[in-house]
């Protein structure tokens, strides 16, 4: 039997990273991984300029701005126009965001200022040179790298990589993972209820997982529950998809076809792994291509699909960070049964004034899908441990999971 | 001036519940707003089934299977199909999943039984009546509401419709969001840079926003800077779109046509909001549809989405819980200088041992927009407050505004 980490690590050593990218206008990237750096070929802000609406002022003039002595209003600049140089004893009106005229390196707010016949005088005793100016570069130095290869972009990040006049970015295709279904215990809903089937959960669950991951679905739909059918849409799913997924089957003792099958058209590890839900997890190879076989209960489906289907997956989309972190949160339970594997637990959080806790649904079959409805994310009770109100446990949030 | 929650009150206040849903097969409702409860016309479990393979037994048989007693196996019941009545002093071999044949009400785990010439005997001194059967509605009783209207689909909500036999589900149809650009010193990504002028980093910022939340982004692209074009631009606006956003345009003496363009076509209210960054916040009308003019600066314009046009269009979009949550943790910083606003700080969080942190962004000026691209959230610095490392803080998650 192997630990949560070491079939983690097994299973991401497997991970080969795409090579295939295209470029795309940064509007349609979102979501996507990047396949180059961004580097800026500007300065970011571009020049000095206005902080606020004001007076764009020469520093030396600072004796005289203290005095309260009148200053001839020498021109108006507005953002976007150009101003020109700025003489000693005059002052610029000036709007936030409008570049600094060359001579001048500070602004006085307008609230400070008084105009007057003839010009503006300022109120203004604290007055410091360089105040009320943004510079050069402060934000992006140019040559710097803004963003690096392998990072999933999201709409800041378009808004940065917009910022500095680049339009197109190259980043991988999305990855397209097939699977199917078997079983002849499985109805699909909308069919009527049979005594002794049940309804197929885990198509559902992947239909929602897979392309909230910004991966293509190609769902092959039900297979007959033979040897033949089975080996034929391992073949298919291979042919048209990167990665082939498929729930159930892979259990010591289960009666469908699918470890026969992929003994014909590739090969399979089954694993046996100290975690719950979970346990048996299967990897292997479909035509060359790379298979994962999670387990048929659908909260393990779900579980697994999130803890080790999600991470391998996303290194081979050439994500640089694939694994979650968790918050370290206090315990609103009591956990007294040891048991040697690690324990997922369906969890929600809790604000009890200025602090958050971790709550437990009180039904942790897993056997209970509802328990990963009702849940915000799972808590973690380790190998070999009970846990005790108050305790920090390990908390992985769904919404990290995307 | 408005403090942050009565702005986000008053916000909240004007969103009027859209009308127009849709009905949709589950595996294309991910993201999507119920417009129904759903409620269960089924048990799950439908019937007692195995929690595990091994033999189903019938607890009137207790004695003799602690005794060691030798019992006929009297039939095999694989997941799917029916098993007879079963006879006292016989078994059944059984599989996960499988229904229970009547009369038997125990499972007895295969690891515990020895088949042996004529039947199988146990070695199972703890036997219990009932063990190892999941119980009929132990899931999901008949008529039970599992999810309400108002609740966003996630991957495992689709699971469990799935696993209740409900094909279709009727949801909100999405809200469509036009957005348009003015603004003379701006330029689109791509177009040579120039003195004076900055990159349009909002429209992108938008674009990555607005399709994250599931709405129909409708960007009518560049408007001239007059006051026609901005006139027309929003009209055209809102008769393609449910509600209009614009950035920039809305602060005291801004020098563009979106005021007085509203003025024409609807009506406007300029609030300012105790808050940082943010501060100029716009809501109105145009032709009967509601207008958010959001500020222009691209870190205020991000944070503002978030904390305000966020939960007002998840609202409008019928979504039942539309406010974030915040995680209470313990500031890895200390915040000196009191101000009289919200301060909402772009921060990450960091483990230290078994303790997460809350780090900040060094730079918070809100001019840099590498604040927002380095940052995992917003962390907030209440009013007229300091904050000492050690001190609980509330962070929102960027990954919790979706």
């Amino acid at each position: 039997m192997k630990t949560f980490d070491e079939a983690l690590d097994a299973l991401l050593s497997k991970a080969v990273l795409t090579t295939q990218t295209e470029a795309l206008p940064i509007e349609s990237a979102l979501g996507r991984i990047l396949a180059q750096n961004i580097t800026s070929v500007l300065n970011v802000p571009p020049h000095h300029n206005s902080m606020m609406d004001g007076y764009a002022v020469c520093a030396s003039d600072a004796e005289a701005i203290k005095a309260g002595d009148v200053f001839k209003i020498s021109q108006r600049i507005a953002a976007g126009s150009i101003g020109q140089s700025l003489e000693s004893g005059t002052v610029a009106r000036i709007f936030t965001g409008a570049a600094m005229p060359e001579g001048a390196d500070s602004v006085i707010m307008q609230e400070e200022a008084i105009e007057i016949e003839g010009g503006v005088k300022f109120s203004n005793p604290s007055f410091q040179p360089a105040q009320n100016v943004r510079h050069i570069g402060e934000d992006i130095a140019e040559g710097a790298v803004v963003l690096s290869k392998g990072h999933k972009l999201r709409a800041q990040d378009l808004g940065l990589i917009a910022s500095i006049g680049i339009a197109q970015v190259l980043v991988f295709q999305p990855l397209t993972i097939a699977t199917f279904t078997t079983g002849d215990e499985l109805l699909e809903p909308g069919e009527t209820a049979e005594v002794g089937k049940i309804y197929n959960a885990n198509r559902y669950i992947l239909a929602g997982l897979i392309p909230r991951l910004g991966f293509q679905l190609i769902d092959l739909g039900r297979v007959a529950d033979t040897l033949e059918a089975t080996v034929e849409a391992l073949k298919q799913a291979a042919s048209v998809a990167d990665v082939v997924i498929t729930t159930g089957g892979v259990s010591v003792g289960d009666e469908d076809h699918i470890k026969s099958a992929i003994g014909q058209v590739g090969h399979l590890d089954l694993w046996k792994v100290k975690m719950k839900p979970g346990k048996p997890l299967a990897y292997g190879e479909v035509a060359g291509k790379p298979f994962i076989g999670l387990p048929g209960n659908p909260v393990s489906a779900f579980s697994t699909f999130n803890l080790f289907a999600r991470p391998f997956l996303l290194k081979m989309q050439g994500q640089q960070s694939v694994q979650l972190q968790p918050l370290w949160l206090k315990a609103n339970f009591n956990w007294s049964k040891k048991g040697f594997r690690r324990d997922f637990v369906r969890a929600q959080l809790e604000n009890r004034g200025q602090e958050t806790v971790v709550t437990l649904f009180p039904n942790q079959g897993s056997g209970v899908l509802t328990s990963t409805v009702w849940a915000d994310g799972l808590a973690v009770i380790p190998e070999d441990s009970t846990v005790s109100q108050g305790d920090y446990v390990a908390y992985y949030p769904f919404n990290d999971m995307n």
